[in-house]
């Protein structure tokens, strides 16, 4: 790996007490060209431009894919990843979905130690904060025709970052728009069904919610995920949460968080959930929690939900509620100040 | 608009008798960037790269549509357009799915044209040969965050084509992935779907075929489109075609053939097709045509269709057939060779 370092780091630039989630971006980024089938020599260079035919192929035909990771710094100053290699397995998917080449650990945990290694500054002292790693890859030949792409560039750039969401959640329940259906690519972390969601998420924000709720696209009345998060109920003691498909993204956060309760002797059941069963548990007084879960929001409870005109209300979590303490468990490992049974996170 | 003519041409450089599809750009390239909610100043340049921050939105979450299109010359040398406030209209129907703002016709057709001037030497003077023109717009924001960047490019590259397709056109009924769904982006030229595209594409590409043909996400016993074209079926002497949705991109070729197959007394129907109908019409032999139609191809006869393990041969198009009529009928118009009734050419 050629590494070459910036002559002038732009971290006294940054105010770590005023971040924006995706705004700022460490000094350095990891490159690598994928060319005549092979990857090439991957570089550390300081963060900046890169030059792009207009004929680049992800401009034309979308094949981009990503993932969101988070590195951690525990009291100790050591920096914490967790889980990476759930997040290079999941990355791999997507880029067999879209056509695009895989990669290796070598190229995608140690390029990525290596650039948080040089950017160690970077992550915020403070476990209310981390920084958020961003892993990506786009077709860049530099042709027009609607075939996959023959290269392919891998980069990593890392962003400081405290919360993503603020305020309330309302969420809408959608029922005519459709994130993805089976046989597409909604399990795949694929810029286009990004993109997709826009106009969807942008007419309930119009009517004042915070974001929708996706449902199948074929009868729109099984619940899918939320957002950028997958998404968790508790009915009675019971956790519920939608069972993974093609058409949902399995997250990486969903997973952990339901290994977590299950060693909590929370029941947790992953299996098809109906908005009928989310309106008469809300109606019989069981629907005692909804929260989203990801890795730029963690644990987000739900404030509402929306189907047709009947909102339903939900209590704000309380110290005892499952999505605080699953929250604070998960963080806790994250951090590394607890220890961590399920041998999840990896020091750098 | 700002006009920087380049120093030194390519033109010589390009053999105009072995093009191929979307390989080699004009000397030229168009455009404007959308900032602060308003496009700015258009320029023409050069052709050539562009600084593109790695954050730039576009890497992450998808926002891209294009348009495709031709310039022809007729034997005066004047440049001819077909139907370009078609494709305007469908490229802001596009932009408008994915929170993209729109452009002008002063930008699109204005752009364009002095482009054309400019780059009229690409122009290939043979009637088998056109300009390819490819509109697009990228989002370009530089942020990491899901929603809808601020900042966008719109931009025109041209690149001199021959025929798109070659050999024989053997395609497969897909009957698990899909190319879209109702309350989805099939009906927008939007990046992701071609890459959502590409995988399935390529499976049927192993097992032989030239392309798929799409079905419905729902239930898999409707035809929609295939590949980059959409689908005709003549059944006796009835053009047949399945009607448009929000999971079927509307061709402006498609609604073209259309116009001509009635102007010449062709009955056609614009309807739901399912695979079982084209499977009956085939055994009793009333399946005499299957052709595509698009922009890229104009009119490409299919050979076969394959259903599971059922492969109907389709005859091959004589002098005679709908699609020949039809596709001389539509070139002609387009290389002003014949009476554009339809007012669908404008000179620039």
């Amino acid at each position: 790996m050629e590494i070459k370092s910036t002559l002038q780091s732009n971290i006294d630039k940054l105010d770590f007490n005023n971040l924006e989630f995706g705004k700022y971006f460490s000094d350095h980024m990891f490159s690598v060209q994928f060319k005549n089938g092979k990857w090439e020599e991957a570089k550390i260079m300081p963060f900046g431009p890169i030059h792009c035919s207009p004929a680049t192929h992800v401009f034309h035909y979308g094949q981009a894919i990503f993932e969101g990771m988070k590195a951690y710094k525990n009291k100790h100053n050591d920096v914490l990843l967790f889980r990476p290699l759930e997040n290079l397995r999941r990355f791999n998917s997507s880029a067999q979905r879209l056509c695009m080449p895989t990669v290796s650990e070598e190229l995608f945990i140690g390029g990525m130690s290596e650039l948080l290694k040089l950017d160690k500054d970077w992550i915020p002292n403070s476990d209310k904060k981390s920084l958020y790693i961003r892993p990506f890859m786009i077709a860049n030949s530099e042709f027009i025709r609607a075939t996959p792409s023959n290269d392919y560039r891998f980069m990593i750039i890392t962003s400081p970052t405290a919360s993503y969401y603020k305020g309330q959640t309302n969420l809408k329940i959608e029922e005519y728009y459709s994130r993805s259906v089976e046989g597409g690519t909604g399990y795949a972390k694929a810029a286009g069904n990004y993109a997709a969601a826009f106009s969807p998420t942008n007419k309930a924000k119009e009517e004042g919610f915070t974001q929708v709720v996706w449902t199948d696209a074929k009868t729109h009345s099984f619940i899918e995920e939320s957002g950028t998060m997958n998404i968790m109920f508790r009915i009675n003691d019971t956790l519920i949460t939608p069972e993974l498909g093609d058409s949902i993204l399995g997250g990486i956060t969903r997973d952990s968080i339901i290994t977590l309760a299950k060693q909590m002797d929370i029941e947790v059941q992953e299996r098809k959930v109906s908005v009928k069963e989310i309106i008469d548990s809300f109606k019989n007084n069981t629907l005692m929690e909804a929260f989203g879960v990801g890795t730029a929001v963690t644990i987000n409870p739900i404030d509402s939900i929306t189907y047709k005109d009947f909102k339903m209300t939900i209590k704000n979590s309380t110290d005892s509620s499952y999505a605080s303490q699953l929250k604070n468990e998960l963080l806790s490992i994250q951090y590394g100040k607890k220890q961590d049974v399920n041998h999840w996170t990896i020091k750098i």
